[in-house]
């Protein structure tokens, strides 16, 4: 897992820090970042806050090998990513001569004609000198790369198309896989000291043990994760004879989640 | 609000970055936080790494009044998180006499008697040296303070009945409360530069605008957040009649979540 390039990901937005908004592009990232082989190594949720922006994209792009913002990419007073970034890369926040195009192509369409383009939706085609269009084929305006942040909108459903296109373009390590097995009525303080054991038999994978509390019962999950599905399905088949030595009956897999 | 005391809330899990877990404490005390007047300012999901833990414990305690962390209390071998903020305040991490006896008087009432309380088990009960103990009111393990760092389970209900107790302990400022308004078919780019103004005359509040999405319509919600329900109450009121001077139908309060 060592050759794996690495990702940070930068939630900007006072809405999920004050509770208004429940997260849903850190679990989404995660899973989608494993798959194509670019874990996800840390994740920042910051304010809107110019200094902080900046601040912490010129930290984590230094730390990591790619860095992935969501948030703060519309039109109103609080939507200051773009800038921020032009900023932490000390280059000017200019017209993007593609993305001003894609827009006004768009509102002149609409019942307002081109003067819905206003100054506000024209921020939007505003982006860092040499900035790379993510396409966004749900509301037009465009996400972008520079250098190796990219900036992505954070309603969900348009981050997540964004995503599906900007995938495609990175080049990422072997995709990180998963293998689980779990058993009710099993205690961690009771299956401690054997799985370490065997974590310590594994040392490329990511062996993590997660106590669960299901209407259908309460037990652990241990999940195994790493670049080669042979060695997790191994680590896997030794915690389910571990589980059967203490007498309670392994389930390959995750709990259900009810 | 500049008064307030600020919090940090620190993930600690692999299984966050993974995406194995969708994580649920991050909202729960981004709202409790807010509650008791001690807005959460950062957030971050860090993986199961020590000199990650332990550089991390240290730059953000200094940064913020209050750090919270969840996750890696347990104990099996990916549980690091006690021994890390022990390293983190050059303090020995040490048997803590009372949280050890009452663990020890739990285990003594199991079928297998107090040699279930055995070493891995034990490590729930080691802790850095002048932590004090945040009482664990389901499952017996506390968690602990030691200076402005607080550390919590990663399970929600644990964590939840830990904060529970902790809250009453900590000194916050004024609550923070939200007024909020919506309106179905009006757009962000639209109302962005009276919004701002409205933002201008209220420095004091944060003014946020967020696009929704749902079977019911599409439209934009503004949130206003302080410490003074009256200027929420004025700016918000203000949104209201810049929406109705928009010829769309204001809403009071955030839209249905559906």
């Amino acid at each position: 897992m060592t050759k794996n390039p690495t990702a940070c990901l930068l939630v900007i937005g006072n809405e999920v820090l004050s509770g208004r908004t429940q997260d849903a592009n850190i679990n989404f990232l995660a899973k989608g970042l494993g798959a194509i082989g670019i874990p996800l190594r840390e994740v920042r949720v910051i304010p809107d806050v110019p200094e902080t922006i900046i601040s912490t994209v010129n930290e984590v792009r230094a730390k990591f090998d790619h860095v992935f913002t969501t948030g703060g990419i519309g039109p109103t007073h609080d939507d200051i990513t773009s800038e921020c970034v032009a900023a932490a890369f000390g280059v000017p926040w200019e017209p993007h001569p593609e993305a001003w195009a894609r827009m006004e192509a768009h509102y002149a369409k609409t019942p307002d004609g081109v003067a819905s383009f206003n100054k506000a939706r024209q921020r939007m085609a505003t982006m860092p000198r040499g900035a790379t269009l993510i396409d966004n084929a749900i509301s037009i305006a465009p996400g972008f790369s520079i250098g190796n942040v990219h900036v992505m909108a954070g309603v969900p459903r348009i981050m997540q198309a964004m995503f599906a296109t900007l995938a495609t373009t990175l080049a990422g390590g072997a995709p990180i896989i998963s293998r689980a097995v779990h058993a009710t009525r099993a205690a961690e303080g009771q299956i401690a000291a054997p799985l370490e054991a065997i974590q310590t038999r594994y040392p490329e994978l990511d062996i993590g043990s997660y106590p669960y509390y299901r209407a259908h019962g309460q037990g652990v999950a241990i999940v195994a994760k790493g670049t080669s599905e042979e060695q997790a399905e191994a680590a896997i088949a030794e915690v389910t004879a571990m589980f059967e030595g203490f007498g309670v009956t392994p389930i390959q897999g995750e709990p259900d989640a009810a």
